[in-house]
């Protein structure tokens, strides 16, 4: 069993640090972005180096105190927040926030863990360099955070997950061991693949303090346009002609509803959505490219191949980098406006391109046999990552629907299942998928996860109850 | 302790399998492609399902037996040879060499780890795709052992290594249980890398026995070309105006040296060789273009914008699909004339790409210092990938320097090692390079590989000896 973050482990860690580093606890340290959940916190600390770090950790494994390594707080799946049992040690990368190196010859960026994600990709265009990762929260997640919940966006279809875009790590283990990976080297083929297995692990095997980052060339000439499909078949279809027209130049391929477009109009009237009857289905297409080629021109040629194959009724090319900033917006604030609405039930999922235009129609329908709800499905559909999100009827509140939530999500993550998908595209498991991870995931693999987490964490110290619920050692 | 794969195992192997699944050992299953190392094999099996794969697993973890997973025994570092203790029992997954099955319109295919990769390569362009891990073996080496060994090759600058173009992996764990995870998504965050775990752990913890695998589109317009440069430096100073110009587009960026030249004319005097006098460095360079770009034409513009720079002093760009084949088969030729001069000592190393033309001087005269040798320094430059091998003075043999070698091996890795480099960019560990890994790797990531291995394989049956050396258990 755990102990709590309490005054003789504050006495402790007084001992072997600096008393700069804790700071009394804030409420906000306890939230996570839909104020959904509540965390403990025991003690709250702000360590400004990867030795402090590594005092810290080396102090809590002694103490068998629990560690929540916090970035910017805004994970989706409660990651962040231990509702209850011994209260941790919350610790915050957020004085970890220096630029530690820029090589722009090199593509690399050299950064700590507390760097907001917004910050990163700032400091890259200064050298005149793109990194790539973006997503809504950008603005306060840290890259930390990202890369431990190997976070998605916006640019996976091109660029990759966050886990694509690192050359190496500087992590603290569980014991306070430092690692000193931050390699800038593209090939390095010299044992286990320890970088990976930290990325994505939500906090649960170390604290990554510092990472190596892949940059890349700014591309020429961007263009961004909104086409409206007649189907999400035909948007798939859409993006294998924009692919053979431009190879790897597709920076981005959203799909949109038009229940999104509702729910902007319900709840953001002031964002400018871009038809005046909002289509059914349409995608949001950025463009990258470089060798000359004009982004919207290419787009132009996209539009009418599209018409002629049938795979696109109506359309509009963004003429001016605000056009293309609007276009953006409305995409953006497609989150904020279900919020607002407030969802019975929200999926972050991932379905195999193929199967994916009839996963909508079935969804639906499973939908429909739990009761009368409306849906949005939208996201990041070229990598086949919907957010299937369902809401009561107009009129009606979530809190109506508290009985009917566990039957739609099983219903939607049993189809889910069934046509290989994964139950979280980009979120990860944190604390609200743990039961999910042990209904669908593969039993094989669940035991060389326990198998790893007891080896490198036998005490269990790190973001305990989440990812994996572990017997009491 | 293990035991030896002997008549008595051999019994208990048949009781659970069909006496097809074994053969009688060939010397070739326990030799590598230079014959440098002898390997013993105690019992030869050959699987054709992944069931009986689990249940030989099963059975040598029963029985305390080492296994080797066995792909194309083409491996540079002896992973695939046991030169001492219990003859373990090799486990060739050549009978596994089914396309399970590709899916053109996801861009992934799903293939078996006894597949031969250029076979992948060939299912890939049936589907007007392209499967892009390419490298010298690739008519023998099997994708199971491209696998194992996260190889690299001459695609890695623009497809990243083989760990880039893996979605998704079947595999057996060293207890004999099946992880099936062969998903064909491209955003998956339901737990612990495994996928990557496998990767690149050459054997050590389980055995890969099928890939779903990226495909991209093939590019509409390739060109190739070879342009001589006065430097290193002005290499690098090439690729970045070149990437500058067509973006993500170049597919390839080899660099080679006089001296290779040289050992071509001394030992392979049938390659066409592009140049009459041959040049002290130059870069092939292949461009893969979409969006109506002709690569030759690209080509031409970034060799006059190179000359104007100073970057570029001659060059031939490729005016047939005949005459790429032969730019390509002198670099594809220079292992070849290596190994029939012999080396004294051979590095696969990278270098951050800064500190690369300064270690290319700092290493000529660390060799100096030792004795006179001839160096061939050449390869993936784009990546910091030399292949930097050191041969003896005309006339005379490698083996007159048996005793120089350790100094040159250590002198070199040294010097890698100070700037920040791998003394394995792509060739891996195996058993040749376990006293590098121990002297140079962090002592931190060692610590969590030891864990992990222990972990994952107790009794140590998995490639034993490769990687990393265990206490005995």
């Amino acid at each position: 069993m755990l102990n709590a973050a309490d005054n003789d482990f504050e006495n402790l860690l007084l001992q072997h640090l600096p008393a700069e580093v804790l700071r009394p606890v804030e409420p906000r340290y306890a939230e996570e972005p839909r104020g959904y959940h509540k965390g403990l916190v025991g003690i709250l600390a702000l360590p400004r180096t990867v030795d402090e770090v590594a005092t810290l950790l080396r102090c809590a494994n002694e103490a068998r105190v629990g560690v929540i390594p916090y970035g910017g707080g805004t994970g989706l799946v409660a990651g962040q927040v231990i509702p209850d049992g011994p209260a941790p040690l919350v610790l915050s990368l957020e004085r970890m926030n220096a630029v530690r190196a820029v090589y722009p010859d090199e593509n690399v960026i050299v950064v700590e863990a507390g760097v907001i994600l917004a910050d990163v990709q700032a400091a890259a265009r200064e050298v005149d360099r793109l990194f790539p990762l973006s997503l809504a929260a950008e603005g306060s997640a840290r890259i930390g955070g990202n890369l431990g919940t190997n976070a998605g966006g916006t640019g996976v279809l091109r660029y990759g997950n966050t886990r694509d875009l690192c050359l190496g790590l500087e992590a603290v283990l569980p014991d306070g061991q430092i690692w000193h990976g931050l390699t800038r080297l593209r090939k390095n083929n010299t044992g286990y693949d320890l970088r990976n297995l930290l990325i994505g692990a939500e906090g649960t095997l170390g604290v990554i303090t510092a990472a190596a980052l892949k940059l890349f060339p700014q591309p020429e000439s961007t263009g961004t346009a909104i086409m409206v499909v007649p189907s999400p078949r035909a948007a798939l279809d859409l993006l294998s002609l924009g692919r053979s027209q431009v190879g790897e130049g597709i920076s981005a391929f959203e799909l949109m509803n038009g229940q999104g477009f509702d729910f902007l109009t319900e709840t953001l009237p002031d964002v400018r959505q871009p038809f005046d009857t909002p289509p059914d289905w349409c995608v949001l297409i950025e463009l990258g490219l470089n060798g000359g080629l004009d982004a919207a021109e290419v787009l132009e040629n996209l539009f009418v191949a599209g018409m002629e194959a049938g795979l696109v009724s109506d359309g509009l090319i963004a003429q001016s980098e605000q056009q293309a900033a609007e276009f953006w917006t409305v995409r953006e604030q497609l989150p904020q406006a279900n919020r607002m609405i407030g969802s019975v039930s929200s999926h972050d999922i991932s379905i195999p391109l193929r199967a994916l235009p009839d996963f909508i129609e079935d969804g639906l329908a499973k939908v429909a046999a739990i009761g009368e709800f409306r849906v949005n499905c939208f996201g990041h559909v070229g990598d086949g990552n919907l957010h299937y999100n369902v809401f009561p009827p107009k009129g009606r509140s979530r809190n109506d629907y508290v009985d009917e939530r566990e039957a739609l999500q099983r219903a939607i993550h049993d189809l889910v299942h069934e046509v290989g998908g994964s139950f979280s595209a980009e979120h990860g498991v944190g604390r609200l998928k743990v039961d999910d991870l042990e209904r669908y995931g593969d039993p094989a693999k669940l035991f060389a996860m326990r198998a790893i987490k007891t080896a490198l964490d036998p005490r269990g110290i790190m973001n305990p109850g989440a990812v994996l619920r572990l017997p009491p050692q």
